[in-house]
C-alpha cells in the first residue's frame, strides 16, 4: 500500500459504504453454539477456548460483511483483557480481514515519546528486527488510533512509519463520550477550545502525507455524538480523514454521524461496534446459528441510512 | 494489597530510595553473552530466542536491585514491539519482580471510555472471567499509567478497579519530552495552562483513594525536565503520588528530579530506564558478564544523589 488515505477513500467509494465494523469481542456477545464449539475444541484449556470462541466469532462476522464493509476496527483493550491467547487471535483476525481485502484500523489509542513511540509504531504498523537479524511484522495493522496529548514528539515516529510503509493514524480530537469536554472543551486564552487546538495540530502534522485523493493518512477521531463540534472540526481539518465513533449503541443517529464528512460526502468513516456485532440479539426471527446474517442485514441498513443522510445533510 | 499508595510510600521509606527502574528492553541494550545464551536455548525459533534474551536481561537486573529499588516500570511498547513471545516475558517479569517484593507499574498510557476503559483496567490491573467461569489475572500489574484526555469516563473504570483491588494509576499531567507543551502549555481563558487543568482534575479524581500515609493511589506523571512546572503541579496535587520520568538519559539531574516531592520529601518516585539498564556500557572496568553489577552501582549512586538533592532543595 502506498498511501493509507487513498486506499481507504477508494475502498469506501468502491463499496459505496463509509462504515467500519468495530470488533470489540466480549464473551457475552458470542452466541452459545460458538462457545460450545470452542470448548469442544479445547476442553482442557479455558484460555485457549476463550480465544478460539473470539476467533470463530470474528471470522464469521468478517465472512458476512467483507464484500460490503471496507474496514474493521479491532479494539485492542478486549484482546488484552482475554490475555496472550486472545492477542494471537487478534493477529490472526487482522491477517484474515486483510486477506479478504479489508483495511484494518487497530484501535489502541497508543501514545508515548521518542524511541518508545517508535516502538509502538513499529510494533503495530511497521516491523521489528529480531535476534537473527530478520525483520518481522508483529501486528501489521494498516492504521492505528493515537492520543496526541504529548505533542509532536509522540506523533513524529508514527508519521515516519506511515510515510515509509503507507500506513495511517487517527489522532483523538473530540471523543464520543459524555465527559469528553472535561478537558477537550476547556476554553483557551485565544477563544479556541482544546479540541480545536488539537484539530489544528492534526491538520499541520498531516500535511506531508496527503495522497492523490486529497486526504491525509493522518486523520482525526471526532465522535458522532457531538455533530456541531464535528462540523467545526472538519473546517479546521479540510484534508484529514475523520474516524467517527458513537453511532448506534452510543446513541448517535445517521444525521449526526455524517456531520464531519466533506461537502461532497467524503473523507470520514463511521464506526459501529456493538450494533453490528450484537445485531443477532435483536432478531427473534433468526436462529442464533444465523447470527452473522443479522450483522450483514444491520450493515446494509446502516449503509442505506448513512447514504441517505449524506444526500440530505442536517449538520453543515 | 489494600492501597497502592500506602504500599509504595512505605516501600520507598523502607529502602530509603524513591527510585523506580524502567524496564524498556531493546535488543541492543542486552550484552552479547546473554544474546548467545538465548540463541543457544532456542536455535530454531528467533522469536522465542528474542523474548528469552529479554527475560534473561530483566531477571538479572531485578536480581541485582530488588533489595535497594522499590519498583519496576516495564514499558509495554517494547514488549509489543517484540511480539507475542515478548508479551509472555512481560507477564513473567511482572510476577518475578512481585515475588521479589517489588511493586510493578505498567507504563502503558492506556485510555478509552466506558466498557473499553474497564477492559484495559481489568486486563492490566484486575481480572477477567473466561469461558469456564473462572477469574484470571492476565497481567496483574500493581499500577498503570493512563492518559486523561478523554475525561472522567476514561478514568472511572480504573478508579473502580483500583478501589476494589488496591491498585493504582498515574495520569499524564506534564510529560518529560521537549514538545510536551504543544498541547499541555496552551493557556486557558482563566489563565491556567492545560496541564494545570489536568492536575486539578487528577486531584479531584483521586480524592476517594487516599490511604493511611496521606497519598492517593491516583497519581500523576510530571517530568523531571520541567522542574518549575513540577513545583506548580505539586501545589495543585498535594495528596497525589507523582511519577517522575526524564532523569538520566533524558537530561534531568537530581535537583530537578526532586522538584515535585512534598516539603517533607515524600510522595514522588523518580524513574530511570536507560541510565540503569545500560549502565554496563559505560563501565570499561567491568566484564560484560557483570553487567548487572553496573546497574546496581548506578542505582546506589542515583539513590545517594536523590537523597542529597532532597536535603538541599533547589526548586521549591
Amino acid at each position: 500500500m502506498r498511501n493509507f488515505a487513498d486506499a481507504l477513500v477508494r475502498k469506501i467509494a468502491a463499496l459505496d459504504n463509509p462504515t467500519v465494523m468495530g470488533l470489540d469481542p466480549k464473551l457475552e456477545y458470542i452466541p452459545q453454539f460458538l462457545i460450545d464449539e470452542a470448548v469442544n475444541e479445547y476442553p482442557d484449556d479455558a484460555a485457549k477456548a476463550t480465544a478460539h470462541a473470539i476467533w470463530l466469532f470474528n471470522k464469521a462476522l468478517i465472512d458476512a460483511v467483507y464484500d460490503i464493509i471496507p474496514a474493521i476496527k479491532p479494539q485492542l483493550a478486549y484482546y488484552e483483557l482475554y490475555g496472550i491467547e486472545a492477542l494471537k487471535v487478534l493477529n490472526k483476525t487482522i491477517q484474515y480481514a486483510q486477506n479478504k481485502g479489508m483495511l484494518v484500523i487497530a484501535d489502541c489509542k497508543r501514545n508515548d515519546i521518542g524511541a518508545t513511540s517508535n516502538a509502538y509504531a513499529e510494533g503495530i504498523l511497521g516491523s521489528t528486527e529480531i535476534i537473527d537479524g530478520t525483520k518481522v511484522s508483529m501486528m501489521n495493522a494498516d492504521c492505528a488510533t493515537v492520543n496526541g496529548y504529548l505533542g509532536i514528539d509522540g506523533i513524529k515516529p508514527f508519521l515516519d512509519v506511515c510515510g515509509r510503509d503507507g500506513k495511517g493514524i487517527f489522532i483523538l480530537v473530540r471523543t464520543s463520550n459524555p465527559s469528553a469536554g472535561d478537558l477537550q472543551d476547556l476554553e483557551l486564552g485565544d477563544g479556541r477550545k482544546v479540541y480545536e487546538a488539537m484539530a489544528s495540530l492534526v491538520n499541520t502534522w498531516g500535511e506531508d502525507l496527503i495522497g492523490e485523493e486529497g486526504f491525509s493518512s493522518v486523520g482525526a477521531v471526532v465522535g458522532a455524538t457531538w455533530p456541531e463540534q464535528a462540523v467545526e472540526a472538519r473546517k479546521l481539518m479540510p484534508h484529514n480523514l475523520i474516524l467517527v465513533p458513537g453511532y448506534g449503541a452510543q446513541g448517535a443517529g445517521p444525521d449526526a454521524a455524517v456531520a464531519s464528512f466533506t461537502a461532497d460526502g467524503k473523507g470520514s468513516i463511521v464506526n459501529a461496534s456493538r450494533s453490528l456485532m450484537c445485531a443477532w440479539k435483536k432478531r427473534e426471527d433468526l436462529d442464533p446459528s444465523d447470527f452473522a446474517k443479522a450483522t450483514r442485514d444491520e450493515a446494509i441498513d446502516m449503509r442505506t441510512k448513512l447514504n441517505n443522510a449524506l444526500k440530505d445533510r442536517k449538520y453543515v
